[in-house]
C-alpha cells in the first residue's frame, strides 16, 4: 500500500479531537445572536474610535447621502442628470399605467415617482436603484382590496384604503429592517420570486387584452380561465382597429427596445418611446393625504394584510435589484438598511398621496445603462416629474387605453424569464419545480394562491433538506489518505470489514429518526453483501461526522440508539472527525464516555487504520475478534 | 516540515474531484422519491421471491399478528396474562378518570379499553404497547369542543362530535400512514413534546384542585391565572375534609409507585391501588356509536379539526412510546405502520362509542415491566375490561370525585419530567427554550397556544439553522495533510498567504446571502489582520466544500459572486472537495468552468500545497504573482 510509514506515524502519536475549550453562556449567546441578526457586523468600524468619530460615523450609516455628499462632483452630476432625465421619460408613462393596474387616478402614479424617490436619496445605500410604483405590486392590491371595496363605486374610500395599506408596508418594511429581521426575504427564494414575477406578469398581459381589444366589460378574476371566458364570450364586441393600433404601438415599442439592446446608445430612444403617449392630467404636484389614512376603517384588517404582503414582494423585487447592480459595480448594500429606507420613503409616500413603490428592475436598468453614478439621478428624476406635474400635463391630452394596454406589454413580456427558467431545469429540478409551481398558482389561481404556493414550495424545501439528509459509504483513494464517496469517485474502494458511513447533514430532531433507520439500513445491506461473498466478515461502523454542524438532543438519543443497535450485532462504533460544537455537546451529555473516548477520531484514515491493525493483530492471536479491545491497548 | 515526499506525491498525479456519472432524470426523481418516503425500505425482503411467498409477506407485513401467531407458545401466554390483568387494573380507573378529563361519561373510557387494544392486537409492530385513552388528548377535545357545545347542557351532542373527532383523527393517522408521511411526527422535537407534555400534565392537576377541593362551581379556562382566581375567589367554599382525604389518597398512590419503582415486584401493588376505588356503572359491553358520527352537523369542522391536533399529538405519544420499548428489546417499529394500526383502530372505535386513544407511557411501562412477551396481553386487557362491563360494573359504588381527581394528579405527576428539562439544559441550550416555551404557552395560555408555540419554535429551529450556517477558518494540524478549524484546535495554524473557509452548511436559498456577507467578512477581517503583521499578504482563498452536501441556483449564484469579489480584489479562489451533488450542479451550470477546473481539489491539503507551490515558484521569479497562472501549468 505504500502507507506503512504513515500508518505509523499516525498510530503512535496521532492528534486528538478536541473538544472546544467552554465558553460562558452568555458570551456564546451574544455571539449567536450576534451572527444572527448582524452577519453583517455593521459596528465593525465604529471599534476603536473615538466618539466625535463614532457620532459622524452613526450618522452616515443611517444617512449615506452624509457620506458621499462631501466628494460630489460635477462629472458625476453630469452623468446624473442625463440617467435622471432618461428615467423620468419612463417613469412618467410607466407611472400612469401601473396606477391604472392599482385601479387609481393616473396622477397618483406620477406623485409616487416624486417624493419616494426624495426620501430613497437621503437615505438608501444603493447608487444605481431607481425609485417608483411596480407592476405586481399595484396588481396585488387592487386584487387585495378591490374584494372588499369597488374602486369604481366609492373611489374615495378605495383611495384611503391603498394609502393605509401603503402606510402599513411601509410600517412593516421600516420594523423588519430595525429588528434585523432581513433574512426573512432570503426565504423567498430566486426560483420563486422568477416563477411568481413570470406568473404575475403572465397575468397582467392578460388584463391588458381588455384594453387591447377595447372591451367595456371585462372579468374582475385575474385568473387564466375566467379571462379567456371573459373574452371569448364578447367576441362580437372586438374592436379591431383597437387591436391593431394596440399591436403596431407594442411592436413600436419592441422594436426600440430591441435595438437598444444591441446598442446601448438607442437606449434613449427605448426610454423616450413611451413619452409620446403622455395624456391630460391634474396640475400641481403631491397633496398631503396624511388625513386620508384610515385607521378606524372597518377595512383597517385587509389595508394591514394588503400592506404587510405587498410590502414583502416590493422588498424582495427592490433588494435583490440593488444587490445585482451593486455587485456589478463592486459595492455593498445592507439589506436591513434598504429595508429601513424603503420603509420610510413609503411611510413619508403615504402621507403625500403616494402608492407602494420600490425599485423597479425596468426602471433600474435604464438608469445603470445611461450612465448614472449616484443616487442623485433619483433626485433628477422627481424633479423632473415634479416639473411635468406643475407646468406639463395640460399640454398633454387624453391618452388611449390602448397605449397604455401596450406600455404595460412591452414592459411585463421583459419580466417574463424563460430562459432564465430553461437554466433552472437544467440546473436543479426542483428549483425549476417551484418556479413553475408558482408561475401556474398565478396564473390558473390567482396572485395570492400563486404567493402562497411559492412561499410553501419553498419552506417544504428547506424542511425537506432538513428531513432527508444524504448519507452514503465512503472509500479508499488509492495512493492516498483519503476516503471519498464510492458512488462518486469510480477509484474508491471500500475497506474489508469496515463500514465508513458519511452523514451529510446536522443531526436534528426533523432527521434523527430518518438517520436511524438509514444507518441501520447501512448496516443490514453491508452484512447482506457480506455474507455471500467470501470476504472479511463485517466487524466495524465508523461515522464520518465531517460534515455534521451541529447535534441537539434528539440527536445524541439517535446516535445512543445506533450504538446500542450496533453492540447488538458485535459491532464496533467508530466516529470519525466530529466538530466543535459536536464534540461540546457529546462531551455533555456523556456520550463521549459511552462510546469511549478511544474510539474517536481526528480523520477517517486513522480510524480505518486503528480498525485494521486490531483485525490484523487479532487475526495473528485468534480468529475471533474481541470487541472489547481498543486500539490504544494494543498499539 | 516533513511532508516534502507528500508535496511530491500529490502534486503530480493527484486524484481530480469527479462528477458523479449522469443518471437518468426519472430514476433519480424515483430514487429521491423512495428515499423521502420509503427510508425503510418495506419492499426489500420482497425481492427475488415467488409470488406465493410475496403475498404471505405482504399480508403479515399489514396484519402482523400473522408473523408471529404461527410461533406464539404457553409459555408467552403465561406472561402476557399476567402483563394482561396487570394493565387492565390500571386501565379501569385510568379510563374513567380521563374520560372525565375529557367531560365524558364514566363509561366511555372503559369502552375505549375494549375496542381499540382488540384491533391493535392484530395490527400494531409493537409488542409492549399497551393501548387506551389518554390525559392530554382528552383535554385537548373537551378544551376544543367545549368551547362551541357544552357538555352539560347538551351532552347528546358533545359526545356525537366526540367520536366525529376521533372519526376523523383515525382516518388522519391512517391517511399519514398510507401517504408515507410519517416525518412530519418527526417534526415535534422530543424537546417540544417535553414541554408541551409537562406543561398539559401541569394544567390536568390545576383543572384536578376542583374535585380535590370539593368546589362546584368552575372556571372553563385551563390557564394557570384563571384558574388560580377562580381557586382563591371562592376560599369559603373549599371542603377541607375533601382536601384531605384526597390529599392522603395522592400520598398513598406515590408512595405505591414510589415502592414500585425501588423494587420492581412493588408493581402490583402500584398498578392495583387504583383499583380500591371503582364506583357505579352502566353494565353491557360497547354500544354501536356509527350511527351518531355527525357528517352533516354544523360544527363539523371544529370536529374535523379537534380531530387532526389531537391525533398528531395522540400519534407522537403513542409512536414515542413504542419506539423507546422497541429500542429495549431490539425490534423494529414501523413510523408509517403504526400510523394506519393507530388509526384504523380509532375508526373503528369511533364506531364503537371509543373515544380517541393510544398508546400512553405509564401503562405501556406497567405492561413492560410486568413481563409481557407480546400484544396478546392488549387482548387479555381487552376481555378483563369486556368482562368487567359484562358483570362486574353493578357490584362496584359510586366513586368520590376527589378520588380520580388524585388517581390524575398521581399520573400526571409522573410525566413532568423536569430532570429531562435540566439535562436539556445542560446539553442544549436552545432545545430547552423550545422546552421552556411550549410549558409556558400551555399553562399560561392555553393547550392550543402551547401547540402552536412548541411547533412554531421547532419550525424556526429548522429554519434559523438552515438560515444561519457556521463558516470557520482552518488551519493546519502539525505533522499531518489535515486542516480543522482554528477555534477547536488550539494546535492548528494558519498557512501565510491562505484563508481556508469551511462551510458547514448546503448553500441555499436561504442562506445563500448570509453566506456571502460572511465570507466577504472573512476575507476581510484577514486582510486587516495581514495588513498589520508582517506575515504575506492574503493572495488565496480556499472555500472548504466537504460539508456542503448540496446547492441550489440561488447557492451557485452565490459562489459566482464571491468569485467576482475575490476577482476584483486580485484573490484566486479554490474549491476542495466538493460532493457529487455539488459538483454536478457546479458543473451543469458552469461554474466549473468559471472557476477553472484546475483550482478544484479533493483535500484542502491539496490544495494548500498548490498555493504554496506557485507562492514558492512566484517568490523565486517575481515579487508580485500572476493570478492567471496555473498550478497545473506550474508543476
Amino acid at each position: 500500500m505504500g502507507n506503512a510509514d504513515f500508518d505509523h506515524q499516525y498510530s503512535h502519536h496521532h492528534q486528538r479531537v478536541e473538544i472546544p475549550p467552554p465558553k460562558p453562556f452568555l458570551k456564546t449567546l451574544m455571539s449567536n445572536v450576534k451572527e444572527t441578526l448582524f452577519p453583517d457586523d455593521p459596528f465593525r468600524k465604529f471599534k476603536n474610535q473615538p466618539l466625535s468619530k463614532k457620532i459622524s460615523l452613526g450618522l452616515q450609516y443611517f444617512v449615506p447621502i452624509l457620506d458621499w455628499a462631501p466628494r460630489y462632483n460635477f462629472q458625476f452630476f453630469k452623468a446624473d442628470v442625463i440617467a435622471g432625465i432618461t428615467i423620468a421619460s419612463l417613469a412618467i408613462p410607466q407611472g400612469i399605467s401601473y396606477a391604472g393596474l392599482a385601479n387609481l387616478p393616473p396622477v397618483i402614479g406620477l406623485y409616487s415617482s416624486f417624493v419616494p424617490p426624495m426620501i430613497y436619496a437621503m437615505l438608501g445605500s444603493s447608487k444605481h436603484l431607481a425609485i417608483g410604483n411596480v407592476a405586481v405590486p399595484s396588481l396585488l392590491i387592487s386584487a387585495m382590496l378591490g374584494k372588499f371595496v369597488n374602486p369604481h363605486e366609492n373611489p374615495n374610500l378605495y383611495l384611503q384604503l391603498v394609502f393605509t395599506a401603503t402606510f402599513f408596508a411601509g410600517v412593516f418594511q421600516a420594523s423588519l429592517g430595525f429588528l434585523r429581521l432581513g433574512f426573512i426575504v432570503d426565504f423567498l427564494s430566486h426560483a420563486t420570486i422568477l416563477g411568481f414575477m413570470g406568473g404575475a406578469a403572465t397575468v397582467v398581459c392578460l388584463q391588458q387584452l381588455k384594453g387591447i381589444l377595447g372591451l367595456v366589460q371585462f372579468t374582475h378574476q385575474t385568473d387564466i380561465l375566467s379571462v379567456m371566458r371573459s373574452i371569448f364570450s364578447q367576441m362580437h364586441q372586438w374592436r379591431w382597429e383597437s387591436g391593431v393600433l394596440g399591436c403596431c404601438f407594442l411592436f413600436f415599442l419592441l422594436l426600440t427596445r430591441y435595438f437598444s439592446k444591441k446598442k446601448p446608445t438607442f437606449f434613449w430612444i427605448s426610454a423616450m418611446a413611451p413619452l409620446t403617449s403622455i395624456g391630460y392630467l391634474k396640475k400641481g404636484i403631491n397633496p398631503p393625504s396624511y388625513s386620508q389614512l384610515a385607521f378606524s376603517s372597518q377595512y383597517l384588517t385587509i389595508a394591514i394584510k394588503t400592506g404587510v404582503v405587498t410590502s414583502v414582494i416590493a422588498l424582495a423585487e427592490g433588494i435583490a435589484v440593488g444587490r445585482s447592480f451593486a455587485i456589478l459595480e463592486n459595492y455593498d448594500i445592507d439589506g436591513n438598511k434598504e429595508m429601513i429606507a424603503f420603509g420610510l420613503m413609503n411611510i413619508a409616500g403615504s402621507c403625500t398621496s403616494c402608492y407602494l413603490t420600490t425599485g423597479p428592475f425596468s426602471r433600474t436598468a435604464v438608469n445603470f445603462n445611461a450612465g448614472c453614478k449616484t443616487v442623485v439621478s433619483n433626485i433628477v428624476m422627481a424633479t423632473a416629474v415634479m416639473i411635468t406635474l406643475l407646468f406639463l400635463t395640460p399640454l398633454f391630452h387624453y391618452t388611449p387605453l390602448v397605449v397604455l394596454s401596450s406600455i404595460i406589454i412591452a414592459a411585463m413580456l421583459g419580466i417574463i424569464d424563460y430562459n432564465a427558467a430553461i437554466r433552472l431545469w437544467k440546473v436543479d429540478k426542483y428549483d425549476f419545480l417551484v418556479c413553475v409551481s408558482s408561475y401556474i398558482g398565478v396564473v390558473f389561481g390567482s396572485v395570492e394562491v400563486g404567493l402562497i404556493v411559492a412561499v410553501a414550495m419553498s419552506l417544504l424545501r428547506v424542511l425537506l433538506f432538513v428531513a432527508r439528509p444524504k448519507t452514503f459509504v465512503l472509500g479508499k483513494i488509492p495512493n492516498s489518505m483519503t476516503y471519498r464517496s464510492i458512488e462518486q469517485y469510480s477509484v474508491a474502494s471500500s475497506v474489508p470489514g469496515v463500514l465508513i458511513i458519511h452523514i451529510d447533514a446536522p443531526i436534528y430532531f426533523a432527521n434523527a429518526s430518518y438517520l436511524r433507520e438509514r444507518i441501520s439500513r447501512w448496516i443490514d445491506e453491508e452484512e447482506e453483501k457480506q455474507r455471500t461473498s467470501t470476504e472479511i466478515e463485517l466487524q466495524y461502523v465508523i461515522l464520518d461526522m465531517s460534515a455534521v454542524g451541529n447535534i441537539d438532543t434528539s440527536g445524541i438519543s439517535m446516535l445512543e440508539e445506533v450504538k446500542r443497535i450496533a453492540d447488538r450485532r458485535c459491532l464496533k462504533v467508530l466516529l470519525a472527525n466530529p466538530g466543535g460544537e459536536v464534540m461540546k455537546k457529546l462531551d455533555k451529555s456523556n456520550f463521549i464516555d459511552t462510546i469511549g473516548k478511544e474510539w474517536i477520531y481526528l480523520t477517517v484514515g486513522e480510524a480505518v487504520n486503528a480498525c485494521n491493525y486490531i483485525l490484523q493483530t487479532c487475526k495473528f492471536q485468534s480468529k475471533r475478534i474481541d470487541s472489547s479491545a481498543t486500539p490504544d491497548d494494543n498499539v
